[in-house]
């Protein structure tokens, strides 16, 4: 797991709440997408993206994602986010997460997420910023 | 929209609820998901599954999901949720939920689900059940 | 239940999700809270309250609320809630929900809560609005 | 803030998730109430309590609950929840959960619990067992 962990520029923990877990005893497989979403915020901050979600400069907004469940996550036990860019082009980015179980030290689920440049005030879709691009490389680039 | 609806043999509804939008004041990516896991478990049900997620007998595991998000969803809205199988093999079952909006009468997301079938008791997978299928082709040929 | 739900001028029905039980394959104790929070809004509504979350106009913030749990509902079954207002001051209101099972058709919770008068541009608490005290008494008299 | 801290036997530090605001741009009411959730579960679980849900053995089951929202938090920020006992007798116990802000390092919210023992196997209430008297003495007399 340390291994891989190391392809993640930007990782996060969080500790598996027992409220997350569903009538089949397991981590219910939104509380991924949850963290996820949380260790992206993270990356956005880093890049320096505006997430505000309310003015006229570019917002995130997302486009698509799907997650491959590989073991089920149970509480007591902490998860480890990793995240990355992948794919980088002029309408939207591509971003990988990877959630690995703390206890077992093994991957449980992998995720991809299509995020677009986005105008909160005028709610429309808007052009790759620049400063983006310059975001995602320095933290890509270690 | 009504004519989308169709193509879906079991269909629920959902209110949006205030408190499932999130700090960019639109319905969180979560909740879609959520949506599409009540509609398909109402289609388990149909089916004649076991949904106890406890007993030795085949129940569901998700083993992956995408959701395309073609528009925002805010409150107040009513959330249209149709399921349809679109493939059935010896170790697994897809499943398309698409969301639609009351309100704006069209298409706010579209997920696919892979299903797995597992032995909750032995907590491995196991063999399509022939009851399962019968269950699928019962709602799928109307 | 029919009798004890004609006490709450406002009410709304929500389906139970599967995915709002815990690992205890009981409702988890929150959704309760959320079903609460989605008729207030409702009635907030109903009073013509601004409920934008942004303006310098009065807003709601709830400033306590508790909750008696009476008995464990489970999936399926829908929730039907019932919401009235009990106190009106310069200062506060304080509304009751009840929560129904239609299923069992009983009372299964029953809540209070505390609702301040608050500006969300100036982030403080304000003066009870004349328009408030007005929409409830629209509300209530019937 | 530290001062207070030190008469909670049991703390745990969560993050905020930027998906636990809601559209008022506040952490939602309700996850305090998961905070304090999961804060309670490492306080049953160093009282060596069973935490399965579904033996005969005693379990907790909440009975009422509350919460003051004395400042409102808001992502990034961490939470930090300290559990004491405030009341133990043959029938329930009574619980008292604080959640502090880190990054204001003040109180942010305050709640109560009561708590009684259940069988969920039997689902009924059954007597207060003699080991959790005995777990909490371990637990507040440090």
């Amino acid at each position: 797991m340390q291994e891989e962990l190391k392809k993640y520029p930007v990782t996060i923990k969080l500790p598996v709440q027992w409220g997350e877990m569903d009538a089949a005893a397991h981590v219910n497989n939104l509380v991924y997408m949850r963290w996820t979403e949380s260790a992206r915020i993270i990356y956005f901050e880093k890049m320096g993206m505006d997430t505000s979600f309310t003015s006229g400069e570019a917002g995130p907004i997302l486009g698509w994602q799907d997650c491959k469940y590989i073991f089920p996550m149970t509480f007591p036990d902490t998860a480890i986010i990793g995240v990355r860019m992948i794919e980088i082009n002029d309408r939207f980015l591509i971003m990988e997460s990877a959630v690995f179980s703390e206890k077992h030290q093994r991957i449980a689920a992998i995720s991809q997420q299509k995020i677009v440049p986005y105008s909160y005030k005028e709610l429309k879709r808007i052009e790759m910023p620049e400063s983006w691009k310059e975001g995602i490389q320095n933290i890509e680039k270690r």
